[in-house]
């Protein structure tokens, strides 16, 4: 099907093409496009051609081996129209004309796909704004016609595609394929990036999505594509409407935004926020050589712009290091003596070509990459700078940025330069924020190591395993948790003030001491959590004060901890996201993690190099790993603790969310302190949207109960 | 001299105008500009004119009424050419000649600053790109000559100005006057700003510096001209290189840049990071009604652009509220079905003028602002809805920003919407990000009181009053605090076991006592401070230990204080930057403090009302504030004591830097936990270079030593 989407022998465009019409501008734009006249056809119940394409009453007439079918024709009579096309031999088509699913013609979408089930043929569509294979002179959309090149576009919204291709055009950033897919009834982002990623023409994707389906089955094909080539990718829709209700503490501090945007970085994929930081990135992909390290050089004809370059690039992480004494003593020898020698470089307004030329030549030497900043007044010819800058670029091989402005002046010089394979950015600070990102993307190539969450893994071996305790009380799940291996610490229930004393002399002063009870679920809150109980007198005192607290509920006795010391507490929790299931999260402990939503996220299972990522993306990690005079914590039991979590709902799949809080980090080992499981709404032992106030979550230390009311 | 400088009688050019010669570029400039040529003239040795221009050997010999000299000689010359201008009468000069302090040549400048004071002269430069004024068709400038209108933006950087006014002449940003100030041998920033201020013709004033002199001049100068109108601020130069070197542990927390950003904004400029941003914010203030609220609506042909458009909407905190059911239903009166009724609101591609007008128009009446996208496709004519927005936008007098694009598609629609006073942005993005920071300043306008750091004040009634302690050990520091009227604990000194057992019956039990001794500067790590301390047989164990730890050096007792219980910890410094002198600093304690650098600063001194923006400015405020279950604390008392700390530097001229770290703070009341305070070099009793490890800042629970060597 692809060769009769991508590169059709013949094209019909199905619909009428009266002037005005859409499907004139359609023909109009495959016309003016190069696809020959003689293997096009317009196809409508008169016959009727346009702008010297004939016109047939029906496909099977026009005597073309039609492969594409563009259709135009209203949304009732789309169904009937693809059945025509089917029988024709038609093996694709895109269905432009909208007033499907989009609004609530349901029906309308299900009948199209009833026809591609039935006769094979494949549909983009409805409701979107067509297709582009430059390389094969197809141009069957409302959008901008790009100059040819690498960079494929697959967007859900016309209009986005839209303004790329028109800055394509403008700025001369070669496209290979455009999808605009709409509804995308039957063909979707997964299948065109599983076509993209083996497609020889393109070099780089970039993909706009408002929202995705079957979450899993996507980020397999964004991994699989992503580990071909780069996935640059735009997620719109981020607003704190998206918010997930949710009633794990971990849970509520996650938004749904969080969650795609750990899905997209597991798979791969460039996370990117507005349409000029995609363009940038293809254009940086498509026109640089690899980046290999993060030092950056900036040479510039003024201070200014050079300055506010530099600033960005320290901003995204770039680093603008000064020149070795052997290099400045190189530069000396040329350059003039008023021109800068720290970087960014400063050749002033007196700036030449050979001085761009010798001075980036030199600078490559010693540099990852280059900006080349030209800010030209208007009585300067910029072409012989750009000159300097391509040879210099050519001559080391390294990635040079250039960023020549202002446009009007130097657009014969940016046409040079884009002829040379050089990219120009709107400005310095565009060009070294794409450089950032293309350093992060080729220093993660070669080492990225896709998770199993990014290949869509379900269950471990042997898939389900067991089912959840039948109570959801705190030592129950304790239990339940050290028989998955997870370590908790070492600890006793009692019924009675004697059988306390036992279980505390049995651990060991001093203690922990919290009621039992399925009514109480903030055991903080109602005074059931006794700490650092030191003798068998204070046991006593203590059995009888949680019993007082349990007065009038179902009280069922104490559990008793040791009490861990020197610990730093971290909190790893479990929900389930309605696009990706399973998500697991790490906050690295502390009011501020709420505060500052300071959580790492992944899409579930993860292994333990994820787990440890996972940690230090944190940025309470560097108190974890022993920053200001407190001894680093057992770093790899955590990871190990967070990568066995995450396996649990496919071992388990009963569990709708869990937060183990706090998580004891011991220089030695962890220990989880307490944990709160939430069961899905048909678990078996409870129905947990009875629970009474279990969407509170405005007190982390509160939210050590199970909140079944069992 | 600001009428000679622009709007002179007439120009004299100074210099050689050979063709190819900067001379010849800037008399093009001018006379392309439409400076009439009877008001030009050219001087030189050999008396050469160009381009109309009649050219003199000397500008007494013009016979002109010459108020303003443009100098392009060689620098060596410029002394004596601006001696000779004064002679003949000029009063003004600006010196586009470079080759002074920016390349070493510090006796030049001081030559012309020599020259200015002698004869009166004022001059702009040297080593800049000109000056502007549209008002009066005064071009001497190498960069682009924009459209007149009634932004003034003043640069260090010539070619930050020159890029500036490109995009202003390509997208129809009127200016008013540009002035490249160059080295600001003689008029700098200062100037121009209170020139600004009073300006009729300038409406909104746009800055980019890199560096300032006398921080609290320009604090004086820049709030007074942030009063009358907005002032649009660039700070260059942000990157950590920059950051100070400092030995307490506030002034390490803040780099420098953090103080220019607290310093503009005491002063009530709007700080933006590019140059983008700044153009944008130009064009709001100049071409929209004031933004009087952050409900905005986003009105679009095409979804995903307006998707994107809300996202960054909520970014940059504008609230994309859905429209209310009455709002729902006058929509659906006349809005085809298939078009979206929430915010964005998405007439389609088949939105036509009526649409947008009548949607514009019915939206306005219940938000503050409106966003009009249009995403053309080529066969689109946007004319007609550049119509509806613009009589919209007339009928309801509220702000509607249009973002019509891409660029040659809409280049008709976009001239149209200029004309009409519509201001049109580059995408829906920046033009939601330029109304987020519009509201903020028309909200802040009016309630704005500038505090006392932004008038300059530099010490109250009276000036310096006191001198410090002799001794700096914590002690004195602490009974000179309570001299001062800042609380702090009781708390009595002991030099024997006797003493120690006797002061903390006195102060009552538990107590705190900590080591006194000029040699340990680090208590903490020495083990030199003791908690809790519940009796008499505590005290004199204590006491015992606390000599050990003293024992071989010079140990001058303890001091003891009461066990503070039920505080949150914050921290209060003073530190004083090169620029602008001293400097108040507010963290809401703990760790992540430092961690995330969660401090404010403000230039010192500061009223209540603005500590208490300080204290609300911390990511932590909400704890403090009582947040999760916490007790409140006293604010009130936090907010005096980071006022009366703000003034101390100026009473107390010989601090340097000091910490009070940590502040207690209570329910009720605040008091200080411990002082470490770093005079100033020259300070009587001390020479804090030689602490041997007083720029340790690595424990914040450590810093609580006093770093002198007494």
């Amino acid at each position: 099907m692809w060769p009769a989407l991508f590169t059709p022998r013949a094209v019909a465009l199905i619909g009428s093409v009266g002037e005005g019409k859409l499907g004139y501008h359609l023909l109009r734009q495959m016309v003016d496009g190069g696809f020959p006249p003689a293997r096009l056809a317009v196809v409508n119940p008169k016959g009727q051609g346009a702008l010297g394409v004939v016109g047939y009453p029906s496909v099977a007439e026009t005597g073309l081996p039609v492969d594409l079918a563009v259709v135009v024709t209203p949304a009732a009579t789309v169904p009937a129209v693809l059945e025509e096309c089917a029988q024709a031999g038609v093996r694709a088509a895109v269905v432009i004309t909208a007033g499907f699913s989009e609004m609530g013609n349901v029906a309308g979408e299900e009948a199209i796909r009833e026809v591609v089930r039935r006769t094979g043929i494949r549909v983009v569509g409805p409701n979107c704004a067509g297709i582009v294979n430059t390389h094969h002179a197809l141009f069957p959309t409302l959008e901008t016609r790009p100059p040819a090149g690498s960079v494929s576009l697959m967007a859900q919204s016309g209009a986005v595609g839209g303004v790329f291709l028109a800055w394509a055009k403008e700025h001369g950033l070669g496209i290979a394929k455009f999808i605009s897919y709409g509804n995308g009834a039957d063909l979707n982002e997964r299948d065109f990036l599983e076509y993209l990623a083996e497609d020889p023409e393109t070099q780089v994707v970039a993909l706009y999505i408002e929202e995705v389906t079957e979450g899993r089955a996507f980020m397999r094909a964004l991994a699989a594509c992503a580990r071909r080539k780069p996935v640059v990718v735009i997620k719109a829709g981020r607003t704190e409407a998206g918010r997930r209700a949710t009633l794990s503490h971990t849970g509520s501090m996650a938004g749904a935004d969080a969650v795609y945007d750990a899905a997209l970085r597991q798979c791969g994929a460039l996370r990117v926020a507005s349409l000029e930081e995609m363009f940038d990135l293809c254009l940086g992909f498509t026109a640089l050589p690899p980046v290999r390290g993060r030092r950056v050089v900036i040479v510039t004809n003024s201070g200014g712009p050079g300055v506010l370059s530099a600033d960005r690039a320290e901003e995204v992480g770039l680093t603008v290091a000064e020149p070795s004494p052997a290099l400045r003593e190189r530069l000396s020898a040329f350059l003039p003596p008023y021109c800068g020698l720290s970087n960014p470089i400063d050749l002033t307004v007196e700036g030449t070509e050979e001085g761009y030329r010798r001075t980036l030549a030199a600078v490559l030497e010693e540099y990852d990459a280059a900006v080349a900043l030209n800010i030209a007044p208007a009585y300067l010819d910029s072409v012989p700078l750009a000159r300097g800058v391509v040879d210099a670029a050519r001559e080391s091989g390294k990635p040079v940025a250039a960023a020549f402005l202002p446009g009007p002046i130097v657009a014969e010089a940016v046409r040079y330069l884009r002829a040379q394979g050089i990219p120009n950015f709107a400005t310095g600070e565009r060009a070294v924020a794409a450089l950032a990102r293309l350093a992060d993307y080729y220093a993660q190539r070669d080492a990225r190591v896709i998770g199993p969450g990014a290949e869509g893994a379900v269950a471990p071996e042997g898939g389900p395993q067991g089912s959840l305790p039948d109570s959801l009380l705190e030592p129950d799940l304790m239990a339940w948790l050290r028989e998955n291996g997870i370590p908790v610490p070492e600890f006793r229930t009692a019924r009675s003030a004697d059988e306390a004393v036992a279980a505390a002399r049995a651990i060991g002063y001093p203690v922990v001491m919290k009621v039992i009870s399925p009514q109480i679920l903030h055991k903080s809150e109602w005074g059931g959590v006794l700490l650092g109980i030191a003798d068998d007198g204070a046991v006593r005192a203590g059995f009888e004060r949680l019993a007082r607290v349990a007065a009038g509920v179902d009280f069922r006795g104490v559990v008793i901890y040791p009490l861990v010391q020197g610990a730093q507490e971290v909190l790893v929790g479990l929900f389930r996201d309605p696009q990706f299931g399973p998500v697991v999260a790490f906050g690295a402990g502390g009011i501020y993690t709420e505060l500052l939503r300071d959580v790492a996220l992944r899409v579930a299972p993860v292994d333990r190099a994820e787990a440890e990522a996972m940690i230090r993306e944190t940025r309470a990690y560097a108190l974890l790993a022993g920053a200001r005079g407190r001894p680093p914590g057992d770093l790899n039991a955590l990871a190990d603790l967070i990568a066995q979590v995450s396996y649990l709902p496919f071992l388990y799949p009963e569990i709708a969310e869990m937060d183990l809080n706090p998580v004891f980090v011991l220089p030695q080992g962890v220990l989880v302190g307490d944990v709160r499981l939430i069961p899905q709404k048909n678990h078996h032992t409870a129905d947990s949207s009875d629970s009474p106030d279990s969407s509170d979550s405005s007190d982390s230390s509160d939210s050590s109960d199970s909140s079944d009311s069992l």
